[in-house]
């Protein structure tokens, strides 16, 4: 058995059964040893930030790490944007990276790079496989890795991969979560029963059941509950504990944050500024806040909230958002408009993937109601999100139906997931608000203090001329696609892609 | 002032007079210095890979280097790739990369990222502001080892940006290129007279003059004349120097080098294969072949050459190619029809961006006689080069026709250049070549011994399922289009897109 078919081996036994791919030629073996293992589903991606994003996404559906296949140092740059937002987000990824062999490294031919050197600013975890027989073993720790939320790296040069004398290697045990300390609950549960406490919620600590436990907290202590502004995965909709996010715009951060002087940490860090102005503080909450760390991001945090309901004898129900879909206005596709017609139509189990940026502040509230269903933010930062994540959304979820909320400045980063939906015939129903600018950076370049802003830079921050058609972008890719510019289209025509089964593309005008 | 300002006077002063630019929040007071400053050309690229890539093309053109403005480590990371190019290629970019206001580092927001661990891999020149006083000297810096062929990665946090204090730095003069040794021409010069001597030419050699000065050698002494199979810019054409290249397959490659046992690098390195395989070498000379390295790449390789020719008293007029555009057949648009199209319609002062991969490896013999023109090479190996370096280089061109000629599997990696050349009606006229696979992969399963492959494998190295629809790709972005699939339909296309006089899309059934 060569390194390459090893690795796969390895792979299935540690639970990884997805892979997103780039090949290259130093990759072809282990596309061989693909081929032959009918369990792993690959996916090609014709560009690699859809690979990793799609990977991102895989984790914050199924909680399990798919594995990506990039070529070499530049593949792998050119997948770390997505590495840096899943990073973020706590997902577990398992990139593989192509190689050289490795008596072809000191050669410097054209795509030699220091492949560990890009991996470590977005990595947990990396490593360059030595030997055919180690690979197993190596991919076994990266595995492990991967599936505690980890970015792991597994460098494959190309001899390790064709060499004989692979060796599978068993899963490793992922350990479980610690149990929070006696005295880290007795001092919350003491925060928490004092005024002007909240509860702040982050990764591990926003899926249903979790939500359910931080309502009956609030409910046995009356403290105020929320999550960060992003969330990897938020469970939301009718029945559903409902929680308010801390807003990103600094004033309304600062506001939203200023009755609070306790605050405990489930998942959650400190709040803090998504950028920094000029005249406005960096920390969101006020100078002399006690924070109580409960738990780290991840599964432990769902575990501390539990053994701070129980602590609490808090078995309450909690309160939860009654079903409800708002009217649609007869108007324009504006803010208002699209939160309408979300709300109006997301169904049951839907997964929102959501980069709206500017357009969708306002979404919300009257999503509120909507039947259950999971919200997913970007927590990086780094926009072209979106559309990957979808796709790896959709594969994890099985049939759940996808709405990826998008503008267009982000979309233009990663408009090759389009390509990859339609290959897979995923269920993602995309809407591209299309106000055909960087419509944060204009409000941005007041926030920082810049006035009388003349052409070139307005230039900068415009997408017009030309103005980006995005039905025949779709088209280009094989995804149907429709135009709107009054919510109640919008409405119809998120009807129609969710009823099309397959990827389906909308542009809103707005 | 400033810092902003300081940098954008600094750069001016410095003679970087161009930014391609993908600006952020961080990044909003350089965006306004930028608009203050008429004589700086700023263009807006959609993804930060066109940025990168069209200041390497700007740099292959004018000799000059040009500023990128990237967002935070995400920004510099997505444009990393194609800086790899760049360092491959010896060309000199400056990366002006944006980062939180030095106290908001800390804080770890979710864009926080080690930005120059991001960097390093592909710098020669990394260095953070820290202060709006030092930003001044620092871009100074960051010029000077751009102009000299570096890349320079300067990181500018918010506050060195909006803080007042910023001082302008006058240019740093750019050393001259070291005369090479009386010893080192001397043994060059009795290696070159010997029987199976090869003269090898690399970055800096391959402009006019050096060709004529190479050539001169090679008539005075009879040696062979062989450029690296990547050509950061070759000058070709009636009446310029004609010289092979390494060939890219190894076997070939082998063959082609076989006879030579003295080889003297001027600008080159010792040939390498650009991929391992299993069963062969990836040292592509023979062993026991000398070498004598009269010149690093750069301007003085060419120096080395005029030392070299002065040293032979080489004054005779070398051979030149004659002047002759082939019949262009009445057949499909194969490899040889498109180099047969090619070499009749190709312009004076063409710049031809060559990433044909795979059907490209017979275009050099059909276009020889065709006017003086430039071909750029990828050098760096990591595909999604060639449209972004288009965008460059025809703006460094000032008016010279471009053509693109680029894969399908290879545009899709940096779409969003057509949009740039829209933006800004560039004469660029791309050639896609629609192969629908990544046609290179699918020899290179054979070469890595990869044999029975199946469904699943080779449906990674397809871009069927499905077909990507150039012709509406390139109108989602403003950019004319049309489709051929014979060669005299090519011809005619290529001339209607060159008369065009801005970006024109012709997709080339292959």
């Amino acid at each position: 058995m060569n390194g390459a078919d090893s690795l796969v081996k390895t792979l299935l036994a540690s639970g990884v059964d997805h892979c997103f791919a780039n090949p290259g030629t130093s990759e072809m073996h282990f596309v061989a040893a693909l081929d032959g293992a009918a369990e792993m589903k690959s996916v090609l991606a014709l560009h690699e930030t859809v690979a990793t994003g799609a990977a991102d996404g895989f984790f914050r559906i199924s909680g399990r790490p798919a594995a990506t296949l990039l070529h070499l140092g530049p593949g792998l740059a050119n997948g770390l944007s997505n590495l840096h937002n899943a990073k973020k987000a706590h997902s577990g990824v398992l990139n593989v990276v192509g190689e050289h062999a490795l008596p072809h490294i000191a050669l410097d031919a054209p795509l030699t790079a220091d492949i560990e050197g890009i991996a470590r600013p977005v990595s947990h975890w990396v490593r360059t496989s030595r030997s055919a027989a180690e690979v197993g073993d190596d991919a076994a720790e990266a595995a492990a890795a991967a599936s505690s939320g980890q970015i792991a790296t597994l460098i494959l040069p190309g001899d390790t991969a064709w060499n004989e004398g692979g060796r599978p290697a068993a899963a490793i045990a992922r350990p479980e979560p610690e149990a929070p300390e006696a005295e880290t609950i007795e001092a919350a549960v003491k925060m928490l029963r004092e005024p002007g406490a909240l509860l702040l919620l982050g990764p591990g600590a926003t899926d249903e059941a979790a939500l359910r436990d931080a309502g009956r907290i609030a409910a046995a202590t009356g403290c105020a509950l929320m999550t960060e502004w992003s969330n990897a995965r938020l469970a939301r909709g009718a029945g559903r504990v409902a929680v308010g996010r801390v807003p990103y715009p600094v004033d309304q951060a600062l506001e939203a944050l200023r009755p609070f002087r306790r605050i405990v940490l489930a998942g959650a860090k400190p709040p803090v500024a998504f950028f920094a102005y000029p005249d406005k503080p960096g920390v969101l909450t006020q100078p002399g806040t006690e924070f109580a760390k409960v738990a780290e991001p991840g599964p432990g945090a769902a575990e501390a909230l539990r053994a701070l309901a129980d602590a609490l004898g808090a078995h309450d129900a909690p309160k939860t958002a009654g079903p409800g879909r708002p009217e649609i206005p007869a108007g324009p596709t504006d803010p208002n408009g699209i939160a309408a017609a979300l709300g109006a139509t997301i169904p049951e189990g839907c997964i929102v993937v959501d980069e709206s940026v500017t357009t969708g502040r306002a979404f919300f509230g009257l999503t509120a109601g909507a039947p259950p269903h999971d919200w997913l933010n970007n927590r990086g930062g780094s926009i072209g999100y979106g559309m990957p994540l979808a796709v790896g959304a959709a594969l994890a979820g099985k049939g759940r139906p996808v709405l990826a909320l998008v503008g267009d400045g982000s979309a233009m980063y990663s408009p090759q997931a389009l390509w990859t939906m339609a290959r897979e015939g995923l269920p993602v129903t995309v809407l591209i608000f299309a106000n055909r600018s960087y419509r944060i950076l204009r409000g941005e370049l007041a926030n920082v203090g810049v006035s009388n802003v003349g052409p070139r830079a307005l230039s900068m921050l415009s997408l017009e001329d030309p103005a980006i058609d995005w039905l025949a972008m779709a088209r280009s890719m094989g995804v149907e696609a429709e135009r709107v510019s009054e919510a109640p289209a919008l409405a119809a025509a998120i009807r129609a892609g969710l009823a099309s089964g397959g990827p389906y593309l909308v542009e809103v005008m707005c």
